[in-house]
């Protein structure tokens, strides 16, 4: 087990009705604030009047920007960090997925930044001040809400690329699983494989004797595998909502990586594919996670065995737990197509040459191999990405 | 599932040489401190010595108060309360287990109140004021170095009482699990028990659909029963140590209990046991635990039954979920003798006569029934003493 520094002070305002304490807890950090949302469902839905409704009642100044899109763009940023500047606004309240809090995270950084709010995301800079914000979550998937990173995405050259620091965990988050009733199925099931995939790059780890953590990553992942597909097929049921709203949480907010070396590498590799084609997180991941584990799973057998037992209630095959292990990645794979996710480069709706796949590995590897769990050339992410085709 | 509020601010510091962070991180709240201990042992181990180095190294002047006792006494909690007023004293830092570090918790709601200290213990009394705290764990068990409790003991009639806020969550706790290597075989056991009771005291519940918290317990207990007997098999080994260290903070940090009614009626009766005869904690848990359960289980076999499934690897008999309930129960007895924990009333070194079990029970249900899974009045209270004679 290797040693850890753990903690995580943002406050979680859980259940039906938790958006009624937006306006009081902003109050406790500023009077005037910028409000960041994503497209129309939040309005559609009901959403934004609530958030509005307690924001007035504490009396709090609003300016606002909508419009920030899945694989969040740097000139929304740059949008919101001139807006904070000229009307003099300290305070960012996210209402909406991943996109929107980390949109709210990069504004935060760069409004107190002399240049280029870019610098943190292409670099290891050190991010020295920040707004403090605060969300009101939609989409259980990325975990942002409690989380200390943010990834943005620069336009020209399809980077997109992660910001880390303990100033980026917000300072609340509401999160009232109501506000998930309304998403789309697609939605749902991507925002699963994204909860699966934060406990999985931690899961996959060569350190020995973290049996603590084994266990309560395998209790999200089944969480997750259990309550998906009800919540696809009840949107309006409350306690399922509920399981996989605080699963995704729970899942990111670095709990689950007490004492581990976590590996990563899918997350870069699926970060160049939604860099560049701009599809879904969560199905990238559902795509190049099973690929990624094909290719690496004889590194440490035992472990994709366990992850097949425990996770997947596989009855091992202890004279081979090779094919165990193989098992579990099958039941993956299965499990994401049972949820109408993609689960090859071949199902999405766009074309990727090998040119591009070569242009990406490229991409995806230069500033050095990726991942831990093995670390990868760029040669061993085009096989992948080869895998997954 | 409930609608819940979760933060928990307290920064752990974990591992191998964690010690050395001391004197940084106190120096963020004060550079005069309190330093509170227990017995020997952490003078005899070393412990004491680079407690003081680290201090010393960050130049923090340090005041001494020795001598704490498991049942911690309000005695010394007034003590503590004088030395740091008359020293101008902000910061106290426990070096112990919980004993120690309830007694600091006291001490930092006494020091800015004007009145008795126990006022906060003997009531409702909100807690509006308190010195930073930091802790050094030496015996994983109490969760107190992440948790919003303080339990003491008040001398004359033996009471025992719980305070509680948020502000009683420590600035930082420090944990080395290479400090517990000395730790003799009966608290290791004691410990366990605490733990599991922790755990136990929240997943009893009737709150319905709670999967996630309750997989994440399952997660929890299984790891105390694999590794506690390890850890008195082979006391120095490091990961076996980390494992136990790691889930005894997250078993009482609150997150197991979110969205969850909790019970905590055992841990009421059990009070009462070691508030009067002064016996460890842990272990009047271990016999006051399943006398509760037995007295319980048919409120909610179904629940009895998941837990003897799950955490106790029982194959169900689903034509009888009773049987399995029952089962379930005395693998947690065996689990505990197995430790060579008390599971009676007679295995305690006390004479306990029939007019104290009333008078116990009496006190325990003062200010009226105890416990939420079933409501429990004294009459209850005193058969589930008779039922642990």
């Amino acid at each position: 087990m290797q040693n850890f520094t753990y903690q995580n002070r943002t406050k979680i305002i859980f259940g039906k009705g938790a958006e009624r304490e937006i306006g009081s807890e902003v109050r406790k950090y500023s009077d005037k604030i910028l409000l960041l949302y994503g497209g129309g469902a939040v309005k559609e839905y009901g959403i934004y009047d609530k958030v509005l409704s307690s924001l007035r009642e504490s009396r709090v100044e609003v300016a606002e920007l909508g419009g920030v899109q899945p694989n969040p763009r740097l000139k929304l940023v740059k949008e919101g960090i001139e807006l904070c500047k000229s009307e003099n606004i300290n305070f960012v309240l996210a209402v909406g997925g991943g996109s929107v809090i980390d949109t709210a995270k990069a504004i935060s950084i760069g409004v107190p930044y002399e240049g280029n709010v870019w610098d943190f995301y292409s670099s290891d800079k050190l991010i020295e001040e920040t707004l403090p914000i605060g969300t009101v979550l939609t989409i259980p998937a990325a975990g942002s809400e409690s989380s200390p990173g943010s990834v943005i995405t620069k336009e020209e050259g399809g980077y997109k690329r992660v910001a880390e620091s303990e100033r980026l965990r917000p300072e609340f988050s509401i999160l009232n699983p109501e506000f998930t009733y309304t998403l789309p199925d697609y939605q749902t099931a991507s925002g699963a494989a994204d909860i699966m995939s934060h406990v999985m790059e931690r899961y996959f780890t060569n350190e020995p004797r973290v049996g603590f953590t084994d266990r309560l990553s395998e209790a999200t992942l089944k969480t997750v595998i259990n309550n998906t597909p009800k919540a696809m097929e009840e949107p309006e049921n409350y306690s399922v909502r509920s399981q996989l709203m605080w699963a995704s949480t729970v899942a990111h907010n670095g709990l689950l990586g007490t004492g581990r070396i976590e590996d990563w590498a899918s997350h870069d590799i699926e970060h160049e594919l939604s860099g560049m084609y701009d599809i879904t997180h969560g199905a990238g991941l559902a795509i190049i996670f099973p690929a990624w584990m094909n290719y690496v799973y004889q590194n440490n057998v035992e472990r994709f065995a366990q992850f097949a037992a425990r996770v997947w209630n596989l009855d091992p095959n202890y004279f081979s737990l090779e094919e165990t292990a193989v098992e579990g990645i099958r039941k993956l794979e299965e499990f994401y197509r049972s949820i109408d996710l993609p689960t090859q480069l071949k199902d999405l709706e766009v074309e990727i040459t090998d040119e591009d796949l070569e242009e990406m590995s490229e991409k995806c590897t230069e500033s050095g191999p990726v991942g831990n769990f093995v670390e990868l050339e760029k040669e061993d992410v085009l096989n992948i990405y080869k895998l997954a085709q």
